[in-house]
């Protein structure tokens, strides 16, 4: 069994955003020279995730929007009365009682999740039409590391 | 390390439908003649999830409920205040601005989740006593893949 | 390629509980003797799941108030009128018309997934600073298992 370690840093200039990495995944796999096998994708962060869907611009404004109602932020105001319904009945985080403000992003990281595997087949990623690998990151302007690990023959 | 790989094609009567795998992923691991290893389960498409849970149909109703309000359609109407504040501000999901109307299958992607991993112990899947895999449709009527990758020994 | 499982029972004394299964998970790995792959920590059970956060009691409360709002039990008061609003149209789970009550345990497992497969690198869990892996029970007080299946080199 072949195995090959990547560790990429991102320091994104926003808060929230996402970094399309299907490319960085596909080069990590040429670099195993593996055929068949799996590629791990996970975010080493608790505040980020990392999602497999659609390259399409509009979606993402549409996903951010939709993880604010139902993970909300405490340092901007409340979208509506529902997403300030989600909000911990404190009125804050307790996660916050350290001088944290990022509780929001520790959920969105639940909710999307921090990691995905993608089957390699034939030296390719084997995924479909639309699926492109999305580092998403809730908590950014700081250094955040990935891994992506290779694992097959 | 051997490595097996299945594709399956699914095109449901319904938008929406469950549709029980676990003896799919069985005959692949059968097949593969794996009896140490993984079995990798996981959509092709950016509007459906696999799942492992109950093969209950009064939980299969509740969650497909739960799942419209907490990722409204914008085809349908609000189920309630709740779901209606869930969908976007622009009242429709920037992601129809191409024609699409399936904004809220790919969020429903994200919550569930497009794959699982199963483990593969003495030849069989090692699931718990109520475990069972699902391909769940959030955009049928059309052909969609599902890949199953068995890795191990 | 080496292959180890291990099986964990847990019986909480809470209905919901976090129990931290890092070093369970790194146990398995040293007995393993594998050096480069991964864990697979999965549960066995449909009602409970396994993620990987931080260790910090206050976010812990957060989590699982939030997930009593997005994923409400009908064993307990409703939190707010947007918990209500995504307990089912019925009133209550269809799930309960056999007498169950952990309708919402089975919908917290959805969200939260039921595992995480972790990356080994040079025979340690190649986790970030903050990340540790815990077992999260939604409806426990009964016996309760746990696979970690390790494979790798």
């Amino acid at each position: 069994m072949t195995s090959h370690t990547v560790y990429r840093t991102f320091t994104t200039a926003q808060r929230r955003e996402l970094i399309r990495i299907t490319e960085d995944v596909q080069r990590a796999v040429d670099e195993a020279g593996v055929r068949e096998g799996m590629a791990l994708v996970s975010a080493m962060h608790i505040t980020a995730g990392v999602w497999v869907n659609d390259d399409e611009p509009g979606l993402h404004r549409d996903v951010l929007e939709w993880l604010d109602k139902l993970a909300p932020p405490s340092w901007q105001p409340s979208k509506n009365p529902a997403a300030s319904a989600l909000t911990p009945d404190p009125g804050d985080y307790r996660h916050h009682a350290g001088g944290e403000d990022n509780g929001d992003a520790h959920l969105k990281n639940l909710l999307v999740h921090h990691q995905a595997i993608v089957p390699v087949t034939d030296g390719r990623l084997d995924l479909g039409p639309w699926q492109q690998i999305f580092y998403t990151e809730f908590d950014g302007r700081r250094p955040k590391r990935l891994i992506i690990k290779v694992l097959g023959e």
